[in-house]
């Protein structure tokens, strides 16, 4: 199995393939796991004008990644920029990280905190468009850039700082990391704050476990676009 | 007071001016109407995908817009591409037909049936990430392309007949228009259903009593990006 | 175009007069604005025993109203009293002022906060049965009377207040003013406050929009109720 | 224990006792029923309109009440007219029929079909008011005026087909009548149907165990209104 | 009339016949109220664990219960332990404390604070299953075990702490008393507060209006199951 | 890693066999998954009522498998007996069929059809239980019993039939098979309808990603019950 991890910004090369690593000590022995950025794109998605930057070179790689014979797709950005189209142009899985860990965390509890570097209200309208608002008992932002997560020394200690008050003020008892650059510390955090954290990792999980179903978006949902349609 | 329509796809020249009639038509004098179609982006919106190509030509429009002088921008599509994004990089308010169109249909029944050429998940999904769902009796599909709709007595025909049956079958009171190709069309069917029929014109006036009001987005809700976010 | 205000309360001369200067400087210049109160009735309405009183007193006057040959209706207090009843015996739009505030507030932002000088269950029930409680992320009591509110000064400080205390506790991200005793504030408010503030500016311009857009609640939603019926 | 039932219409001397009747044979030996219609008000209330002629009247009678020393007031209507301002000007407990119904009814299963002699809008709006719109399956409208329900053969069978249809198209598992006029019809509608058919009957089994149980409306829900307004 | 009464655990007697006490003095003149514990099963319902083992010998007391010619069975704890299946085998209706008092308390006020010695995440999932989430404020743990309870003064006063805390903080205007060992206590509570307070109490009077009323739950939504079904 | 299946009934050999190999198939070469079913337990559950007497042995068998060293175990029936007491008392995840189906198919489409020979009022409670009521477009009923469904070929038959109504009724454009007794068939179901069919087999592979996420059910949300309590 080979799955194709798309992040939809201009990543570093460091970052890039510190993802990689994260994800394939996840997956099973045969499954590849290929990760790349947008040659084209934002340098970071915190707002939604950011994210419109993403979705054309995005929609190119998604319907490359097919072609070149991937099983599946990971929009490792927990915004989920362009999903549903991506969805549309190929047969194969597209998974979005933010859905994947949303879905993932309502199977562990009922009171989910998210912790998010970006625009609260856009965490907000995600999980609304999911009909999951009901599960969310907190949208914490914190005070860093998305850059300013790749210092995991400053991610963790400001997510678990968070987290502490949510558990504390708002009675969470699931944490969700609401950014791929969150990466690697899901186990840490869970360790000390004693609930379970879900990261940007479960998103690979998700995706290898889609494939090994041998299931996909619902063509009834995404149709196919009508291949004439010219695009200027 | 200055509006400008944006129709964000690659609208003809015919379809354009006659827009621009249609809601010439309801403002007051002093307010001018300027409608405008994308150089480059799709040919229609009946798919995600299409919506993703108008989004970055719609930015610019949008910013533009702003720097000319305009007072509200209208995105004249029900399905508001990128209309978040659109918020955020301007303090001029920003009017999605989709949302302008709904809510409208809000405050004159609570059954309300959406006539759609495009993808009716699509409907669903905007239904749903505006909070508006238990409004909505059902979604129905015109089997007429976006361009189709060009044809009025065509587009009225059919219109007519999935409207009548959803009044009939789902106890609809209200019919939404939910194509910006239905224009100059409500008021016939309006008379002959004998229920209300909200159709693209609202937008123009949303639009135009939300600069009465001296109203826009909130910026806590849409903040403006980074300005030295570089997007490559 | 002619719109009747009913403030469905022993409204004062001074009241009235200084409301329908607030109305006819939003409308555009062909629009008349007739602006009353009630001959009979109560003195505000803070109390849904208060608004019982309004209601008969206030179907004669819309009832009036479209015999008079006005456009549409506004009813000037934001607990929209006989709201439904009034719908169902005209056929120009009645549009009440709490759905419009309410409505033009979704198209702002996702976080309102009312503030509101009667009782805050009222408000609770009044968004409830709009189907809108998951925009509200708070009610605000204002500790001054309906009539205290006519001391633009006290009543602008204590709104003041209380805003940006749910701008801070409560992310509210848009500000309703909930009775229309709140008129002419929403500006100053606005500006001082950096986030949307809606007041019952608003009900004149949804008002004006419904009649240039030639729409009018729905009679299956509303139906005329059966003429011979008897009332003593 | 005495409960005050009020009907809030013009009702007829034959209906008052019939259904003093209906109530005086569910209630314990001790409590006494006393039922009255009003003297002024409509004739039934079908409508919005006819609602609100019903509520001073109600409001006198049920201020009454409390000083007459009743223990409790059943608002014997479905559409609980002028409910909350009842709950808000005397301590001891108003029972509106409606609300009584529906939560009896989402005791016993989960899937209710009311049936409505009135316009169905009214119904879900009510019930919308309740947050209680997700057990409700369908809406059926009986083709009988209220007056109509009087003829109690012809009540049963329209209702009866109704409720068989819905049971078979809709997977109703509980019908509820929705309308005092059905009174009397509970039990036999329940043996041929085989499903639990609520009627106006449990209103008084509602208001009693209120009493009983020391209960009543929450005065922070329904404050008392200031006592020195003046209401012309 | 004759109501069993099923406390779910291994009851002392002592605490038997203080609810039994408790109930009596409630129902009227002829009904007779017959209380009971299990013989095996679980000291206390405090988590999900406990319930399980109420189940099969609640399930045996349930069917003994209708074949003694009982005319229903109050299941007297709040968290309703194996209702459903209990609905299920018999024809008698069957009422869950739980479910009683929240349906009471939402007749009551719409801000509902619940009062729980258990896991506040059983009363979410409770509340969430009868589809009742938007009517309560808060779920506050009092800091005692069930057993503890029975030292009504220490119950009174923890319970009376919660409840000034809800309606001070989170604006409360019911308060449920989530546990049956909180029987005997929401008169006392109700004083004191000034606002309704729902006890166990109104499960028996549930009970015995559901019996007046000839109702029982539907056995299309809890169909008998098929009797030959072998069970090891 | 090794991942216990439970099935929670007396599953015959043969049954249990061929469930091994289904979900041997699907999972990493390292993984271990041993198939139990109780020794003592219902036949099948098609009601709650059969439901309570898996929970007892269930829960032993949870127990035992953490003892045991298992990483995992999945409840592999869709109606998720006891599970909430399962995660209570063990520190391994718990995965219930039937959230596991059902987060599955929210991520694949937004029009669910499931199909049970169960109750169908006991899928609505469970969905209603996770929050999930509004992705649900129908729950249909295949007219055979649980133990039917090991005849294959008239099992698939019967889903094919029913999936067809709901794609083409009811708009669905996803299709959960409820029931573990459906498994093996969603690979040629979903070839034939061409939606994605969402079968008992995505439980094993949620139960193996959350082992290899590290994750586990919160004990915040399921605490463990306290150990000295004496269950007769």
């Amino acid at each position: 199995m080979k799955i194709k991890v798309i992040v939809p910004i201009l990543a570093s090369d460091a970052g890039l393939k510190s993802l990689a690593e994260t994800y394939r000590k996840l997956v099973r022995p045969g499954t590849k796991v290929e990760v790349i950025g947008l040659e084209k794109g934002p340098e970071t998605i915190e707002y939604y004008y950011d994210a419109e930057f993403a979705k054309i070179p995005l929609l190119e790689e998604v319907q490359k990644a097919e072609k070149e014979g991937f099983d599946a797709v990971l929009i490792s950005c927990t915004s989920d920029p362009g999903l549903y189209a991506c969805r549309e142009i190929v047969d194969i899985p597209v998974v979005g990280l933010g859905q994947a860990e949303l879905f993932v965390c309502t199977m562990l509890g009922s009171h989910i905190c998210t912790i998010t570097p970006g625009n609260p209200a856009m965490t907000k309208d995600l999980v609304k468009s999911y009909g999951l608002e009901h599960f969310i008992v907190s949208i914490r932002s914190v005070p860093l850039s998305v850059s300013e997560l790749e210092d995991k020394e400053k991610a963790k200690k400001a997510a678990l700082e968070l987290a502490r008050r949510s558990i504390e003020e708002d009675g969470a008892d699931v944490i969700m990391l609401d950014c791929g650059g969150f990466r690697g510390l899901m186990h840490d955090l869970q360790k000390e704050l004693g609930v379970p954290v879900v990261g940007p990792e479960v998103g690979i999980l998700v995706a290898e476990a889609l494939v090994l179903g041998g299931l996909s978006q619902s063509k009834v949902a995404f149709p196919q676009p009508v291949q004439k349609r010219r695009i200027k």
